[in-house]
């Protein structure tokens, strides 16, 4: 079915404010979720919904919590995120980076005791459609096993870079798994194999059959060790900047994903570099790597943000394509 | 043949001053050379030296040049590298950040007109053996296709972030190909498959062949798709924000690579954590990541830099393995 994104936007803003959350914060929360789903990204908008509502129901989520400082060194924050909704902390401590960079020209917040942000490059776009450059990064529970192990100790840590360009933004959100949870299962139920391997078999071999990914759950990082080890250290820096818990501590929690660590930082770009120089340079840079000799006909050379912002276009114009179950689980709550 | 790093040292700054660099710059870039070949990265160490002096003889790198700043905005700061010394103008750069992040927090300086930095990691070393966080990139030449592409247009540009730790820094060096030239190079002459995919055949096919990959040089980037976005949007970052060359302008200016754009990034987490907090997290996390189950008896869990700092135990110990070959190319200059 396809909906709207202001039918969106009251649907769950009604759904939280039923929960117990204020009427601007719920207002704003269920835009964030609206936002994703009008990017393409309904893993992380619609369809996330319900966990959340779940989440907030075991009382892993306050929604009446506010993010509160906890120390500054001028340039650099740190905030502790009491355990509130995941979107609303991460919107918050993206805009907090974006004053200090405002005031020092780059910024940065460290966050503590939040919840999953949902998608993360919703902060990019957040910064990056300010004119900033957006830096962010959280850690998750563990969800993929170290380079060389069988058990899943380390975290996805999804990376996010964004800056602004007026024909549109270029924003990265690269979680470091070669696959989502999301998009195994996707292949799975769809009767496909992934396009490249995205984990081992019980045999230990590397395959592309998401039934044989789901046995074993050994996934794989990005660039195998690499991967492997940008999520270590990603993980770490996130942790001890805020205080907070690393992947092992919250592995230690609970089953369940929450009281992460989150960086924030950003750039105030557009007073470090003339607006004129930043787009010749990024306009010329994406036209080369768009001349690029394809690898095929259907082969798409693709700047980081491109497909989200022409997603966005074609669901404004057409509506939101949201799946008529999750939709009806949503309408029911 | 086995070398102590005083030898190494003594014999690159020879030959940096006959070549017309001064003395203390000579010493301190020989050092930075002979700590790349004491950590086993000898690819940017020694081996690479004799390229760095026909790059001086061609007249990309300037030896009398010392970086100047272009602009400040508080904690961030722009500097022009003057085509000086990679390695140098990099060293200086992150001392700066380092000195920013001490009265900001966190501290960033975008660096145009530089020099091949050598190893990426001596940077994130550097930071993190002062105890404090060290963040950098570069670009680079063309030297990757895009996701969907057949020839070479975006960088491998490297991704370095260092934390200090009592028992040994967590650094991590990855350049964003799954394999360099080099690597695919080594493999080539010890007539060896790469242990996993590293770039297509003619027939577009993935293959652990390189001689294979060779024929194309169509490598391939960590996670696909992925890490050719992230390539991108670093070198368009640390272009802009240094208001010097993209990869695409890198590419233009000849078939070498100079004149690249650097960005380093510091953070006084002494400041920000207690030491004893940190230690802890970090202890724990790693402790938990190497008790993981391992894939084989052979398999090493590693965390990020533990091996760089293995390997320069045991070369202090007993000396540092050179080809002699390099050496004698060396000490012939």
């Amino acid at each position: 079915m396809r909906l709207t994104y202001d039918q969106i936007t009251r649907e769950l803003t009604r759904v939280l404010v039923k929960s117990g959350m204020a009427q601007d914060a719920a207002a704003e929360s269920a835009g964030l979720f609206a936002d994703n789903t009008l990017d393409g990204i309904a893993s992380h908008g619609v369809n996330r919904f319900p966990r959340v509502i779940s989440y907030l129901e075991k009382g892993y989520i306050d929604l009446a919590a506010k993010p509160s400082k906890v120390a500054s060194l001028g340039a650099l924050e740190k905030w502790d995120g009491n355990l509130g909704m995941g979107n609303l902390n991460a919107r918050f401590c993206m805009n907090r980076a974006m004053e200090l960079a405002g005031e020092y020209g780059i910024g940065a917040v460290a966050l503590r005791n939040t919840n999953h942000w949902m998608r993360g490059g919703a902060y990019g776009w957040q910064a990056a459609e300010a004119g900033y450059v957006g830096i962010c990064w959280t850690n998750t529970q563990p969800n993929m096993p170290a380079w060389g192990a069988m058990d899943r100790r380390i975290g996805n840590n999804p990376f996010i870079v964004g800056l602004p360009r007026r024909e549109g933004p270029v924003v990265l959100d690269a979680a470091l798994a070669q696959y989502s949870y999301g998009k195994i299962e996707e292949a799975l139920y769809a009767g496909r194999q992934l396009p490249y391997p995205g984990g081992y078999n019980e045999a230990g071999e590397l395959t592309t059959d998401p039934a044989e990914i789901m046995k074993t759950w050994r996934v794989i990082p990005i660039g195998f060790w690499k991967g492997s080890g940008m999520s270590i250290v990603l993980d770490l820096l996130a942790a001890v900047l805020a205080e907070g818990n690393s992947t092992y501590d919250i592995g230690q929690l609970s089953d369940d994903e929450y009281a992460l660590s989150q960086v924030f930082i950003s750039i105030d770009i557009r007073r470090a570099t003339s607006e004129a120089y930043a787009e010749k340079l990024m306009n010329d840079a994406i036209a080369d790597i768009k001349a690029s000799v394809p690898v095929s006909d259907e082969a798409a050379i693709m700047y980081p943000g491109e497909r989200a912002l022409r997603t966005r276009r074609q669901n404004s114009e057409h509506g939101i394509d949201v799946e008529e179950s999750v939709w009806s689980t949503i309408t029911a709550m």
